[in-house]
């Protein structure tokens, strides 16, 4: 198992946080194998990056799962009949998607315990966010729990850690440190509604966090804005 | 909220358990959401049983969701390399999907969230069950922990419950309880290995489980064998 243990799975949204956690991850060495959803977000261009970061990194397999939220629908990012805010909300924005990390990690879990890997990477951060629930510590904290009373491995010892790497950084503090690891973010889009060709709105919340973060980090921000 | 608190999703496989608890969750009074997945599973006739059965009970609305879980693998119900074991096993038999309840119950959540439900069902058992850990009152609890960790419902207060009606019931307990509450368990089917035309093997583990669970309980068995 000494190879097995050192393979982590990572999820992978071809944003700008979970190329930086791949990074991070990669460094640690582990063997990565990197997890998107097309989930029935409202481009695909994302899943395109990801595929792009993925190889870009080292990743040692991606592989894209389908599951269609949007069938559920209930959020801006998976109902086309609900606007992506393009100002500050006051709460949880319209672009929170009903329990999208918990299925996202249910999925991560049940690949990591095909893989023999231990350890699971997701980009959440709880400080320049956006008010998602399943981004803050305790919900990290409680999916492990919960992982290692759900599975065969769990059960047998074989414990599963949950890795937020991100939970507590700036923006411009992943940026810095995706920078030093060698991230090329001009492959990642962020914006909730990029256009075909993967160019930002510059007005969304995903893409008003990471302007100022690049500002921030005193970064030249790679953005191709429409 | 008067009438949404009444809604509830429901689990529903096209077996035998979650016949039942959809019928339980009916006899309740709740409005019943019934959620069936294309996971990737060895035979698609448990999917059709799955529609007949939300129809014959009365559910307000069936979807069926595809995710491939056989694009990880893993278990001998997602992946025809790995036979379905037809003699009992010791430990967690081959049949075990890795994460396959936390999965199937995060996007119940999510479907539970937009629609303003509270309530969730599922028709898992640890007395005549197959021994998976995911099947375990430990797990349920967990899961509504998380549940309330996860959402914006559960942080603003609206608390999920997971029902888990069979958990304590031994299949002939399940079967005397839905055929009490008119369940046609004709239109179930429980084999892991059944045809296309729905007739069951008479040897898996489900088989043995359900067959055991009719002569137990005196009731006629109307499962159709090849």
């Amino acid at each position: 198992m000494a190879q097995a243990s050192k393979s982590a799975v990572v999820l992978l949204s071809g944003g700008l946080d979970s190329a930086t956690v791949l990074a991070i991850a990669r460094s640690a060495g582990y063997a990565c194998y990197a997890l998107s959803f097309a989930y029935g977000q409202r481009h695909g261009v994302e899943l395109g990056a990801a595929e792009q970061v993925a190889r870009a990194l080292g990743a040692v397999k991606h592989k894209t799962l389908t599951l269609d939220l949007s069938a559920i629908g209930g959020s801006a990012l998976t109902d086309p009949r609900i606007d992506v805010p393009e100002h500050p909300t006051v709460g949880i924005p319209a672009t929170y998607v009903p329990a999208r990390n918990t299925v996202f990690l249910a999925v991560a879990l049940g690949w990591a315990e095909v893989l023999g890997a231990q350890e699971i990477f997701i980009g959440v951060n709880a400080v320049d966010y956006s008010g998602y629930p399943d981004c803050r510590p305790e919900f990290i904290a409680g999916f492990e729990r919960l992982a290692n009373i759900a599975t065969r491995a769990g059960v047998e010892g074989r414990e599963f850690s949950i890795h937020a790497p991100l939970i507590q950084l700036s923006k411009a503090d992943i940026i810095r440190r995706g920078t030093a690891l060698g991230v090329n973010y001009a492959l990642t889009v962020s914006c909730y509604q990029a256009d075909e060709s993967g160019r930002a709105c510059g007005r969304c919340d995903s893409c008003r966090l990471r302007l100022a973060g690049f500002r921030d980090a005193g970064i030249p921000d790679p953005t191709r804005y429409r």
